[in-house]
C-alpha cells in the first residue's frame, strides 16, 4: 500500500468515527444510527377518528374501484415512512375524545375528555403552535371541519371547554397565528353569533386577509396572515362536493394544504402546519361508508401535497396519523363479500344527503326509486317500509353531528346487508391507532407511543426545548 | 503513525468494506443494512383471527387488571421487532377464511376459501413444512384447536377441502412431521371415527410416541417423532381453564410450544415450528370478549417462550401475526368506558360455559344469581327474560363453533351494555393485519406485505430456494 491509498484510509476511517464508532467495531451488523439533521418544519395530519379498518377500507376501495393504491399505503409500499401504534387515551377515559387527543399532541399533557389543555388542577399548558410561534416559525391549521373545532384548537389555545368556539376563534385573533382555513362561519360572523362581535373584523384589525371561497385561494397576499372560512359549520363530505356542483366553492383539503404551505414555506425560521380531516370522523359517527371512505381518500390527497412538498424541501417532518379510532368499520366475510363491497361505487352522496331528501310525504315507490338512484339499492318493501315509517314516527335517531335527526344507523344497517361493511357503533372507539413519519425527526419515533409523546418528538426533531419552548 | 496503528486501520476498513462499501462513502447517514445472517429456525406464530381491537383488548386488560404491559406489545415497547402492516386477502375475496390464509403463508400462493394449497386449476402448491422437511429441518405444529385445522394443516398438506380433517390426521402421519401437537381425538381414535381406523396405530407404525395429557409433556422421549393429542374438539378456553380444575389435565399452548422447541432445538439442521392460538378466533366468532382477551393473552405466554428462545439461540426468526381480522371488537365512547371494561376482570368463564349451564326450568332469580355469580353482572328483568326465553324457544342460534347453539349475539349485546365492547359481526373481517419478526431475516420485512410474501421471506431468511424447496 502506498502512501496516498493510506492516507485516503485514515480520511475514511476518521469520517466513520464522526459518525458513530462504537458501529465501526461491531462485529453484528449495524443498526440504523441516529440522524442529526433537524427539522426545520413540521406538517402534522389527522385523520380524525381513523380506525385501522378506516385506512383498509379506503385503501381496498382505491385498488378496487380506483385502480391504483391509496397515497397513505404507497407510503408503505414504497418504505419511505417510520411507523408505530398509539395509545390515544385521555386523563378521563380509555376512549378519548378530539380535545383531549389533541391536548395530548398539543400540549404534552393527557386532560380530561372535552378540555383543551388545562390540567385537573387548572394547570395551562403552553400549546405547541405557541411554542414553535414564539420560535420565530410560521403556524397554521386548516380543517376540513370548522377551524374552532378541538382537533385544531387543541394545538393553539387553552379553554376549559371545546365547545367554547365563538371564545376560540377570538383567541386565535390575539394570539395571530399565521393560516387559518376551514369552515366555522357562524363562529365569526356578527350575523350569526350571538353576540353580534364582528370577529372577522378583529382579524381585520390585525392585519389578515379574509378567504370565503375557494377561488379566494387563488389571490393570496404573502406578506399577510390569512383567515379562510369557507362555509357555515363544516366543509362539505368529499362525495357530496364531487356530486353537487354548488358545493364546488368550497376547497378541498388537499388544496387548503397546498395553499398554505406555498404561503409559509419561504420562511427563513419555517413553518408548522396541522392538516386534520375531520369529516373522516363525522362519516364513523354516522357509519355512513361512502362519506367515510371518500373523506378518507380527500385526506390522504393531502398527504400527498404535504409529502411531494417534503420530499422537495427535505427539511420537513411530516406525521401521519388518528387521533382516535372511531366504529371499528371493516368487511365482513360471505361469499358476496368482494362484489357487495364494490357496490359502494355506485354511492353517489352521504347518507346525510339522501336521508334528508326523504319527506313524510314520500310513498314506498318513490322511497325505493330515490335510494335506488342514489346508492343502486334495490330496497325490499319492509326496508323500504321500516325506513319511511321513520319520517312519521316521533322518535328520532340523535348522535353526535346528526344534526337533521336522520336515521343514520336504521339505514346504515339495510345499507350493510348489501355492502358487507359492519360497524362496532356510532362513537369513538379505544383501539391503538396508526401513525408513520416521514423526514427529518421520524428516526425519533419507536414502535409503539402515547400520543403526548408526539409533543416531544415534534420538540425533539426541531431541538426546541421542551420546558421553555424556546430554541 | 507508527505500522502497528497502520495495521489495525486497515483490518477495520477492510472488515468494513466486507460488510457494505457504499455506506462507508456516504456523507448522509447511512440506512440499515442488510443483514447476511442467515436463520436457522423459524417459529411462525398465528393468532387466529385477531383483529388489531383484539391486541389492544388484551394489552388493555394487562395493563389495567394485570398491572403489566402484554408480552406482543412489549416487543414494541422495547423495540425488539421489525413490524408490518399485513393484507390478508385470498383468492376468491376480500375476507379469507383461515385455510385459505394458512395457504397464502403455507404455498405461497392465495387460493380459494375453504381450500388447502390446491389453486383454481389444480395446482398443488407445496407446503412450506414439507420444503423444510425436505431440507432436513425438523418440523412442527402446535395449536389449541384440533391440529387438524386449517391453520397448521395449511403449512403441511394439500387438501381440496379443510373439512377433511380425518383424511388431514392420515397425511401428517404419512409425511412425518416432528411434533404435532392440540386437540382432535376423532380424528385418530378408531371408537370416534366413522371409519373405525385407528390411526393411533399408524402413528405408532411410524415410530410416534403418542401423548394424551399434560403430564405426558414431562416425559418425552426425545429420538421419537412426538403426536399429542389432548382433547375431542379443540382445546378449552384459557380462562375455563384456569377456572375449571378437571381442564387442567390440557396442556397450555406455551407448555406445548415449549416443549415443541425443546425437542427440536438441537437438531443440527435446524427446525421451523407453527403455533397456533386457534381459540381467539372462536372467541370472537362468539362476540365473547372474556374469552378472546384471555386466549389472546395465553399466546402471547407463547410469544414470550418464543422470544425468550430464539434470544438465546440467536439463529431463530420468529414471525409473530394472524390470518385475518374477527369481528373487529373494539371499546366504545361513553362516561363510564374505563369502569365497564375493568368490570371484564369479574367474568370467571366463557359464555359458553355460563350460557350452556343454564336450562329451560329456570326461574328468574336462577337466572340473574347465575350471571352475577359468572360475571359480576346484575341483569335487569327484562334482560334475564328476554335470555331465559331463548331456552325455551325454538329459534336457536348458529355460527361457526357455535356447536350447543347457544344465544351468543343475545347475550354479548346484553354484556355490551355493561363492559362497553363492541363487535361488527360474528365473523372474519377484511383488515390489514399486524405481523412482527424477531431475529436473523426480520430485515426483509417491508411495512406493508401480502399474506403470501411470508412464505417467500421464509425462504429467502434460511437460504432455501423458492423453486425447488431445496438448499
Amino acid at each position: 500500500m502506498n502512501r496516498r491509498k493510506f492516507l485516503k484510509g485514515s480520511a475514511l476511517l476518521s469520517g466513520l468515527f464522526a459518525i458513530n464508532p462504537v458501529n465501526v467495531l461491531a462485529t453484528e451488523p449495524v443498526v440504523k444510527p441516529k440522524s442529526y439533521k433537524k427539522a426545520k418544519n413540521i406538517i402534522f395530519m389527522v385523520s380524525d377518528g381513523m380506525s385501522s379498518g378506516t385506512l383498509a377500507l379506503a385503501n381496498l376501495y382505491s385498488q378496487n374501484i380506483l385502480g391504483k393504491s391509496g397515497n397513505w399505503i404507497n407510503l408503505y409500499k414504497e418504505n419511505k415512512v417510520s411507523r408505530a401504534l398509539m395509545d390515544t387515551a385521555s386523563a378521563s377515559s380509555i376512549v378519548t375524545d378530539s380535545a383531549a387527543a389533541s391536548s395530548s399532541f398539543g400540549g404534552g399533557f393527557r386532560v380530561k375528555n372535552g378540555v383543551l389543555n388545562i390540567g385537573a388542577n387548572g394547570e395551562r399548558y403552553v400549546p405547541i403552535w405557541q411554542k414553535f410561534k414564539k420560535a420565530g416559525k410560521k403556524t397554521g391549521c386548516v380543517t376540513t371541519v370548522t377551524i374552532t373545532h378541538a382537533t385544531p384548537a387543541g394545538f393553539c389555545i387553552n379553554s376549559a371547554s371545546r365547545n367554547a368556539e365563538p371564545e376560540i376563534a377570538e383567541m386565535y385573533a390575539e394570539i395571530g397565528f399565521d393560516v387559518m382555513m376551514g369552515g366555522g362561519d357562524e363562529f365569526f360572523n356578527p350575523a350569526k353569533r350571538e353576540d353580534k362581535k364582528d370577529v372577522y373584523g378583529l382579524y381585520k384589525q390585525k392585519g389578515y386577509q379574509i378567504l370565503k371561497n375557494r377561488s379566494d385561494l387563488q389571490n393570496i397576499d404573502k406578506s399577510k396572515p390569512v383567515l379562510g372560512v369557507f362555509n357555515t359549520g363544516a366543509l362539505p363530505y368529499a362525495i357530496d362536493r364531487a356530486n353537487i356542483a354548488a358545493l364546488q366553492s368550497t376547497p378541498t383539503l388537499a388544496e387548503m394544504a397546498k395553499t398554505a404551505i406555498d404561503k409559509m414555506k419561504d420562511h427563513k425560521e419555517g413553518f408548522v402546519l396541522q392538516i386534520e380531516g375531520g369529516k373522516v370522523d363525522w362519516s364513523a359517527h354516522a357509519n355512513d361508508v361512502a362519506a367515510l371512505i371518500h373523506d378518507q381518500i380527500a385526506f390522504e390527497e393531502a398527504v400527498k401535497v404535504a409529502v411531494d412538498f417534503a420530499e422537495k424541501d427535505k427539511n420537513t417532518l411530516v406525521i401521519i396519523t388518528t387521533d382516535h379510532g372511531n366504529a371499528n368499520p371493516g368487511t365482513i366475510y360471505g361469499a358476496d363479500a368482494t362484489r357487495n363491497f364494490n357496490t359502494i361505487a355506485h354511492y353517489k352522496f352521504t347518507n346525510e344527503y339522501i336521508l334528508n331528501a326523504i319527506h313524510p310525504d314520500f310513498n314506498l315507490q318513490q322511497t325505493k326509486d330515490w335510494i335506488y338512484e342514489t346508492n343502486a339499492i334495490s330496497l325490499a318493501d319492509d326496508e323500504a317500509k321500516s325506513l319511511l315509517s321513520f319520517y312519521t314516527s316521533l322518535d328520532k335517531e340523535g348522535g353526535l353531528y346528526n344534526y337533521k335527526k336522520l336515521p343514520f344507523k336504521l339505514y346504515s344497517e339495510i345499507q350493510k346487508k348489501h355492502n358487507s361493511v359492519g360497524w362496532i357503533s356510532m362513537d369513538h372507539s379505544g383501539d391503538y391507532v396508526e401513525l408513520a413519519m416521514y423526514g427529518p425527526g421520524s428516526e425519533l419515533l419507536k414502535p409503539f407511543v402515547k400520543n403526548t409523546d408526539l409533543h416531544y418528538i415534534m420538540l425533539e426533531a426541531t431541538e426546541l426545548s421542551a420546558h421553555t419552548g424556546k430554541l
